[in-house]
């Protein structure tokens, strides 16, 4: 650690650490910066009034350890920390900065909005940067970056302006990344501008989202603009896709109920899907996601209806139907579609993932019109 | 990343990189290595025409990107890639070792466990390690510290035999970690042994765990073990409880079905709950916990059913039901019992996860003995 810091003060005019300001014996960033940066560190009873005020309102006692929390460095400028118990410390070092920021996201984030990025605005106030993300489920990294070379490669480049891509697969899901630095912000909009709409025209849609949105926002958003109810009939994602339903906030307005239905016996009894359909058609097969669809949408009365049936492994799989096969079904009152995809590589965690988010997908173009 | 890396071989004897070696534009460890080691790229045709077979194996195209993983550095043995397309790469530099790994964990373990882990072993035959990680939901990570300080604090070294302990907290839970690194491995698993009866003697019953355990692996296998049927009745957890229980291989032996009832129409159609009971008491109360686990225990026919109802936000709290209100249901043939938790801090996201392992730490205690 005290290399790490020490590096990273010769590289930079500012420095950021996060994590190791808990509690505990072995959170020692604190006494890390204090060495390297040769500033002791100096108990604030101001900063443990905070924290014992904090256990206080929890109704929990405070243990000892966190007494290790109320030292700063010295000469630091504490930073409030408005869901934790760290307070974050401003460091200042000649001419340069170092922040100790704490590790949780829920922590970390208020501190960047409210104070670090505040900080770098300041120190470099005409310069501006923007960045586009766009999402796309369901296509292999090298195709995408086949396709959107031509723009990749065109010279976007002016004057004060640069322009950096990136290009990212996280399980199934490819991000394309757009940065435009400039030293104004007009200028930076109507380049990245530019830069989307070649990128749309090339993807269209294939780009299911940006920057914050995922999927299921955009279905959400979707169904929620167009007042239509969706319900759910789930076996090999078993939850999975109604959970990402209900992440987003607001979505008791166009979610309402949903089924997992793992064994043949319950998807009989919830769904009504016939005995003999299961018996000769397996409960692995486009047959049976239909009726789970069609039966899901008549007894929920909502407006659309996704079934999933597969085989996530690691077993449970045949030569005829090998693991990753899953079998799908959408239904509303237009009618009911089926279709199987075969997730051939992945392990059961992926093949469920990737199961959930190609109902999603193809919600999302089913309803998107 | 030159600087990293050059940094990193001049510490150490062996250096292992992971990530960058993707198939687009922005993957460059291959070109960042061939510079810092002075190593040209080479290509091989052997590496392209397995790539190839892969592509050709699942039936689509290879992008033409795809050939820049065909590079290996001058002097480099590739390792095998079992899962994906990109091969990693041994690299001799003088008496150190360059690794280069895949970013995906899918692709980075296999190549861990066959090549770089045996690597490591033989480089240092007289150095045994080994790790005990113990997990612990629902009491905060300082408490934990306070209590286990003793067995921390006593001194467990002799000569050849060092113990390094750790704590981690993410989320709700708290990991604790000790290492025992010494000359034979009889001494490990000795000190290991001492160390683990002293941890279970201070934190018993609230350690649910170890190692690659989750909270829902180990309450599967108690479900197994037992030949017990669980069932689900969720609502605000939204299908993240039943989500986390068909993450497990295997858990159809134990689960057949589970209810998202999210809208009050959907509690009392599919969980029988009584309109009065809604109407008096309110979706988030003991009283509709009680009647969606009683309901979902008696329509399926399971040994178990768990309910959870509450408020996961941001909106629909009040000042008697604020948001990070839940109110759990368990039910068995011997009965039914309630209980309310506040979860007054982290956002919607982790109001529901807690809610769902808060369910889950709750059965496992149930039916442990």
């Amino acid at each position: 650690m005290e290399h790490a810091l020490k590096d990273a003060l010769e590289r930079s005019a500012v420095v950021l650490c996060s994590g190791g300001l808990g509690p505990t014996f072995d959170d020692l960033t604190r006494e890390c910066a204090s060495k390297v940066l040769k500033k002791p560190l100096i108990f604030s009873q101001k900063i443990l009034d905070r924290i014992q005020a904090k256990f206080k309102a929890v109704g929990r006692p405070m243990a000892a350890e966190n007494a290790r929390q109320a030292y700063v460095l010295k000469g630091a400028s504490p930073i409030i920390n408005s869901v934790g118990t760290a307070p974050g410390q401003i460091i200042p070092v000649k001419a340069k900065t170092v922040f100790l920021l704490p590790g949780p996201p829920s922590e970390l984030a208020p501190m960047m909005d409210s104070t670090v990025l505040p900080f770098l605005r300041k120190k470099s106030p005409n310069v501006f940067s923007k960045t586009l993300v766009l999402h796309i489920f369901g296509y292999p990294e090298s195709e995408i970056d086949e396709v959107i070379e031509p723009v990749i490669s065109r010279n976007w480049n002016s004057p004060g302006v640069a322009v950096i891509f990136g290009i990212l697969a996280h399980r199934s899901i490819i991000d394309v990344k757009v940065t435009v630095q400039s030293k104004s912000s007009a200028a930076d909009r109507k380049v990245l501008a530019d830069i989307r709409k070649a990128l749309y025209g090339i993807l269209g849609d294939k780009i299911y989202g940006e920057d914050e949105e995922t999927l299921e926002s955009v279905v959400g958003s979707l169904l929620k603009k167009k007042g239509l109810i969706l319900s759910l009939a789930e076996s090999c994602t078993g939850g999975l896709l109604a959970s990402k339903i209900t992440r987003i906030a607001g979505s008791s307005d166009y979610f309402h109920r949903g089924l997992i239905t793992y064994s043949d016996a319950s998807k009989i009894d919830l769904l009504g899907v016939k005995h003999q359909t299961l018996k000769k058609f397996g409960a692995v097969s486009e047959e049976t996601a239909r009726e789970m669809a069609l039966g899901c949408l008549k007894r929920s009365g909502s407006n659309w209806a996704l079934s999933v049936t597969g085989i996530a492994g690691p077993s449970g799989g045949s030569k005829e139907k090998p693991v990753g096969t899953v079998c799908f079904g959408v239904a509303s009152r237009a009618g009911v579609k089926t279709f199987t995809k075969h997730f051939n590589y992945g392990g059961r965690a992926q093949i469920q993932e990737r199961a959930a988010l190609t109902a999603l997908d193809t919600l999302r173009k089913a309803i998107r019109l």
